[in-house]
């Protein structure tokens, strides 16, 4: 229970900071800039690609993914590189090839995929000349319960034919997103976990159908691909392009979310660390009523509570990563689970306040609070909503002889 | 202490409750069409044109307004109606022209204008032919702080000469919004509360400049005028375009205010209303695990905890009322602080469920949850934040001899 | 809905606080001596029967019960003259022969009971000779689920014989409780709601057995009886004892909690009120770093929340008291079931604070926090859990076509 | 960052908890039976002793305690060991002489007290022949701002004189504590923090008047000698008695709380693991409205919530202790105050809910969960309230410049 990073891991994420505050950061309003001059679009912006250029070429790069494709890092060596990333959502992670949904996208690959799909998906994706997306919520069903999923894989001799409707398949919107992974059900009346399959469907197959951008709170996430609801009506693509085999399907989601969930968690904390580092300098600067809010009493009081959550609740991240790292994601479950819920709320609770401090500037655009708001509430829904782990986190605690 | 709304009160609101059901809800889909055809634009779409032509016919028009230019309703009469109102927030106060803030600013026009104020601009707003704005926040201090401001208003001969810069002028960006009524400061010398006055600054006059919409987490809040930065350069007005006279600002700030943060918690009691029926269909439509969400305990607790608060918080909102029209806004202030603060962080915290129970859909601008939780947010900020509220009644609270 | 309190509620609640300053208060520290020169003994204290004596010389006597035997006020005329006996909970509804669970034993016989048993039981409780229990929770089930329950109540001949075992029958370790009213099992296999009945048990019937006293957090409530547990063993009554008639003991049971739970309200706001008083005192008397307590953000930020709570939640249970009386009780339930969760949880809360603002002395009995405290904690659990109540709100509020 | 309990430290955790289970828990009864036998007596009981006696026997001895009077344990080695003795506040500290405030007292000996100080005082601790106070907290200030106490050593000649007034002078009552260290001023004009000092005043020393036992929750906590409030009325002792040199109360304190704080963290873990074992149990064997409890979603939630903040507090002690061990007490300042906080409030929540499970039974003494909640709530108290730190917190983290 050593959650002590290692040198190369302090190196790194020293150097994350460091080009997140000399190149990062001061970008941010540069890609507001570009966001403006061209409202229509959803691709990559110029600025995440002089970001990336110049991240790759400093050893930045795919930090995300174990083994010899990626860094080679582990969980726990990630963490602190993937919380720096947290400060800047909307262009850091893209920056350093460690964004949602690809990530996932390209463990998938990494760890299912043939030769065949690596060479022809995988390879693109780690040099970022591809985006991908993840096709698994649907609108019409409660996705938290996989059996529930509407979509169907059928074979047809070479080939599956997929049909169904697809949502929240964040990085869509985006036309460089030249792959989708669709979780569908190639056999109903199989074992509860064993109807599901994933499949490749390149956008470009006939019937994909790009229905139409979502919102979150107002904003499009553009920068990022956005968020598609998308119709799969009968595309037809080769049965190589299957990932595993048949059935394979929600062992490949709950293997593929573990390190996703646990990313956003490494994120988040650094979202609720600039919302903290912000509200403390507006504090400061702010006067009311003849002090600085920062000799306020309920400020402090709030700034004392963030902290006191953060640093618990990053202690829980480090060791959630070191299980992953030393027993496995499977038997880390539980862990997960738990910062699943917990980080993502403590996260918004602190950006909430941070809002508070700034009065109207923090409901604006004017400080990235809000939209960081919304990306944490957002967490509470994604990758299942926090009512279902809390139930099976709940019911496991509660079993006779659970281990005390 | 007889809450019970009287037959006029009951008649209106079921009248008004109607009207929303028949003609106001049905027209959101069109704002949001209409909204999506000129995306440039601030004015007023046609559809509230229309819904405003339609509620004027049937009586539902200025039932904000007290005495003899309005309704004639006390504020307890004009409680469920406004309730009603808070269920489609960007359309139904617009539809009966009991929209903030323009209800504010005809409120002020009211009590304080001259007979030539009244005339010019009373009667073309009560009307709805043109809009309005009320500038008093700054950016650049805390304006919970009245002695905080900045703007100046400055006597030369028969004009006065304003400078200064506002932002969260709601409803500026709309090019109706003929006329703005702007707090400065005439004497930064005289007592605390002497120092500010209030005045009439017509859109068009040289040195008005519009800097920029501001935004609220995504939303431009296009559909009512959105919230502007305004710079005034130099900006010379004639004399008698002074509210009062000087140093009354402070105190029509204070008059305007009450019966403005009541309106907004009559609404927010809508909106909540709005969100726990909408969770509620939701709940019992969707299953995961076996069963319909309505039957998840977690789920029920959510509904019944909603329910509570609003249910003691609608009296609390009435009895303020009450107190307004029996011992006048002054000696209610106590009870217009406690529903300030209370009310719109129970509708937060309600919507924020609702958005629980429906998932992705909830974050969204498939439902109106995303924006009605954005908007009751704000309230926590708008007309001073409640952290300010809360000293206040604290202090109160605390005083040696409180009243028990 | 009309909840302002007439002239004679009015003058009550007036004459009842004058008469709690001047005698109840003042005789909180007699009783404790007295407790301590007596160490084992459970009967009524000699300051109590004084009190009671002045009280009902001055007309302040069984405020409580509606109709000719009782004072013959509203639940609205009582809530006003109850909320001022929980500033002392140990004392002030003893003197006034307001407390539970006689109020409730009380209400049965009057409401349900023949006139020999009115003669026999309900003449000597209306006069304060005696005193009762009511034997409901069974130590080997949840209560709260009336099917559960295991007591026997078998028709033989002329007799009943009842065989079981009851906990938490308040006020029963005192000798003076001469009769218990008992729910048991007549049918088990009824209707789930006619299974049970209730009868009358005097103290000295053969099997009857006092097992043992009850302690609360550490406080045995020897004030008020304390809490007894009650072995039942083939105990023989005439059958003249039932209440009503077999299978009618829920019913009765569900009559008798309505103004019971409505009471336990009423008197947690006063005692809520006390704490808030006694810890606006002290923080204006207790200084730390500088400054007076009151003085402090955070414990005017408590204040504040603490009025608020109370505010909004006193109209709530005056609107059900006005329910009870206009609508009758059964109607009321959902308004009943609403503050039953709310006060209690609001005055613990409060409670909690206050010992906060005391430190060391809130713990301590040299404050009434700590034993207010013990008190509103246990409101949570009896009759029913907060839960089971939550559980029925929210059903009904997300039952399909619920009014809105 | 190597939290993990090295051999050693796993060894004797289970042992600990071996000796936990065999013996201190079947204690528990034994221990009421012997407090029912004797009510007027304070003094250590026989089961302790026999405990005691036992664990001496098989190593469990002095394992609070650093270098070689004690069991050389570093705080991370003695955390899991000290989370065992949490299960059973009442008996498992007292076992082990790992006991608060023997343990603070004689760690204050061990480390400042001169070699005669240590022969006549720590040697006897150290066998538990005899017990220890502390005597801090003073009845007429509020003692967390250390500049209020009131109590005068004053010198003269080869003695001081003690006059003052101290309580919650914990373990006090029972006459085998012999010796008490108290904390006065011997100049109230030098630097705020050198002002006080310590002294080593022995029970029997003239002018030492134990007043009253104080209770906490109805709870006199006879079992480990109460809390007495206590009057020193000239007590004249040798000079030789003052702890290190006049001036240095304070930085003695200080030394002494660190470790006494985490201390009550490990506990307090301990304390609501057991919270949480014994709800799990009833739980599952508790049935309302035709299904066991464990299967109600809002009790599934309760544990879940529960266990996410053991296991994020858990680690942040450990941190807490690594620290301490690491970099000194004065270095992990704020992490001491985190946990301070955080974990009692976790604790005292957690032990609500559990009563809240089991009803009635939960706040009786028919299980340990309402003297924990006792407990629990009283270290928000102890040691400084929350609010001091968490003021304290705030203010490191809103400081100009902190490190992010």
């Amino acid at each position: 229970m050593d959650f002590a990073p290692d040198a190369r891991s302090v190196e790194l994420a020293a150097h994350a900071r460091v080009f997140l505050d000399e190149h990062v950061l001061p970008a941010e309003p540069l890609l507001d800039a570009q966001l403006a001059e061209t409202p229509g679009e959803w691709n990559v912006r110029p600025v995440v690609r002089d970001l990336q250029a110049r991240a790759r070429a400093e050893g930045l790069w795919n930090l995300f993914l174990p083994g010899e494709h990626g860094a080679g890092l582990s969980n726990l060596q990630y963490a602190p590189v993937a919380e720096v990333t947290g400060w800047s959502p909307r262009l850091a992670p893209a920056a350093f090839n460690c964004a949602a949904p690809d990530t996932g996208n390209m463990e998938v690959l990494h760890d299912f995929g043939t030769p065949a799909q690596q060479e022809q998906w995988l390879a693109p994706l780690l040099e970022a000349r591809i985006r991908s997306a993840f096709c698994m919520t649907e609108p019409d069903v409660a996705s938290s319960d996989a059996t529930n999923i509407e979509t169907s894989i059928r074979r047809d001799g070479d080939h599956y034919v997929i049909t169904g409707r697809k949502w929240w398949s964040t990085g869509a919107m985006n036309p460089d997103a030249a792959v989708f992974i669709v979780m569908g059900k190639t056999d109903p009346d199989a074992d509860r976990h064993r109807q599901q399959s994933m499949i490749l469907v390149p956008r470009d197959a006939p019937g994909v159908r790009i229905v139409r951008p979502l919102t979150v709170f107002g904003y499009d996430d553009r920068d990022h691909g956005g968020h598609a609801e998308i119709a799969f009506e009968d595309v037809r693509v080769p049965a190589e392009n299957i990932i595993g085999g048949e059935g394979d399907g929600f062992a490949i989601a709950q293997a593929r979310l573990g390190p996703g969930r646990i990313h956003h968690c490494m994120r988040a904390l650094g979202m609720a660390e600039r919302a903290l580092a912000l509200a403390a300098a507006r504090a400061n600067e702010r006067h009311a009523f003849g002090r600085a809010l920062s000799e306020q009493g309920v400020i402090r009081e709030w700034a004392a509570e963030g902290r006191i959550r953060l640093e618990a609740l990053r202690l829980l991240v480090l060791k959630t990563a070191w299980l992953m790292d030393t027993v496995g994601n499977r038997r880390a479950m539980t862990e997960i689970q738990a910062i699943k819920i917990a980080v993502p709320r403590a996260a918004q609770s602190i950006i909430d306040r941070a809002i508070q401090v700034f009065g109207g500037a923090g409901v604006s655009a004017d400080t990235p609070l809000a939209e960081l708001y919304a990306a944490a509430r957002c967490l509470r829904i994604a990758d299942g909503p926090d009512e279902v782990h809390l139930s099976s986190l709940g019911r496991a605690e509660l079993r006779v002889g659970a281990p005390r």
